[in-house]
């Protein structure tokens, strides 16, 4: 059996009870940290497992999905990923290719910034399409869903390329107009909402996130000028 | 301090270990059933947070706020909330009247049908706004919504109002193309795609989401077609 095991938002205190559970019963166990960040630490996953566990990287994750597969299929193997399990394609491909080769395979879910960032107070049913900013720039299809999204009313979640800091971000975008940044989500959550220049007063607090705004409910600038003054 | 304490998806076993530490840490409990389904049992939370819990229903929730916000000044109050915290605009009220009466409030997520739905193999990012179908059937807000997401070739994920089933809410939605069906995420999750008539073979299987797809990628039509097999 294959087992996708989400970590959640912050660090291992943010998995659930059934992820505790499949891993456990996994003999073998890989942590994979490339595809968003995780604050936990290994060691403490190891200790609450019982067992070692091996990092993985891009490379054996992507080209040696077929062994994984194939160790799967003979024993109970755990692939522990931060956030929820299918957020990151590879992931998906992983359950797909399970699928494919009759492996038996298994999503455990968990917390996710997608629907964590409700924190801001903006309603996650005024979100539309979320979008990625690549470490170099925005591409079309970037501004295209987000003037999209803008027309019909909607919110655009904006998540960092891993590696991308808040600062570099609001430079990429080149926006003046109020957006909300984000950070720590699931740990000691901040949220700002305001003109790029005010919002370089989160520093370099990680991971961060952005929203490119549609206008802002009454309840939404509300809730957002009070966690300014948090 | 008052903790908004997700319970995540299916049954006790979906909230996370912070949340087990939050809610042993309240002097007083309450859960909330109404916003969202759920299948565990009080009695089990009662034994895994060592006691009782108060269960409160939508006046106690919508009404009583300021009384549950006094009480959260004095001492550790905990709201247990089936899915991820903020998912229902109740929560986001009761965090909202917290910050405004200065009463220190903390949210524990969860994991959520929003990403979960990512076991059907669409991709979360070719995902549009999310809208919830009523049991008295779909508004004109909700047609709205599923035609732009169409037109900018996103996908909207069809929540169903509680107590609403799914060959109901497929009356009423009264569509002919395909439709994707999930049921039971979190637990033993049963995807299905396909016209309205076939999706009835999932019978009462509950809770339901829907889904109308935009075009289907090569990878997604793949993925569900494998899924139908299973």
């Amino acid at each position: 059996m294959l087992y996708l095991i989400s970590l959640g938002l912050w660090d291992e205190k943010d998995m659930s009870l059934r992820a505790l559970e499949a891993g456990r019963k996994c003999k073998k166990l890989y942590l994979e940290l490339y595809t968003s960040p995780w604050f936990g630490s290994r060691k403490e996953l190891e200790r609450l497992f019982g067992k070692p566990i091996e990092l993985v990287g891009r490379q054996k994750l992507e080209e040696g999905i077929s062994g994984l597969i194939e160790e799967a299929r003979k024993t109970d193997v755990g692939i522990l990923v931060p956030g929820d399990a299918l957020s990151a394609t590879t992931h998906l491909s992983i359950l797909a290719e399970a699928k494919r080769q009759k492996v038996k395979a298994r999503v455990i879910h968990g917390s996710s910034i997608l629907t964590a960032i409700a924190e801001s107070g903006l309603s996650l049913y005024r979100f539309g399409q979320t979008v990625t900013l690549p470490k170099d720039g925005p591409k079309k299809s970037f501004w295209d869903a987000v003037r999209k999204n803008l027309r019909a009313g909607l919110h655009t979640l904006v998540l960092l390329e891993p590696g991308l800091g808040l600062e570099r971000a609001l430079k990429l975008l080149k926006l003046r107009r109020p957006l909300v940044a984000g950070c720590r989500f699931g740990g000691e959550t901040l949220i700002r909402y305001g003109r790029p220049s005010k919002l370089k007063e989160l520093g370099d607090c990680q991971p961060a996130v952005l929203v490119i705004p549609a206008k802002l409910s009454f309840y939404e600038e509300e809730f957002l000028s009070i966690l300014a003054k948090e």
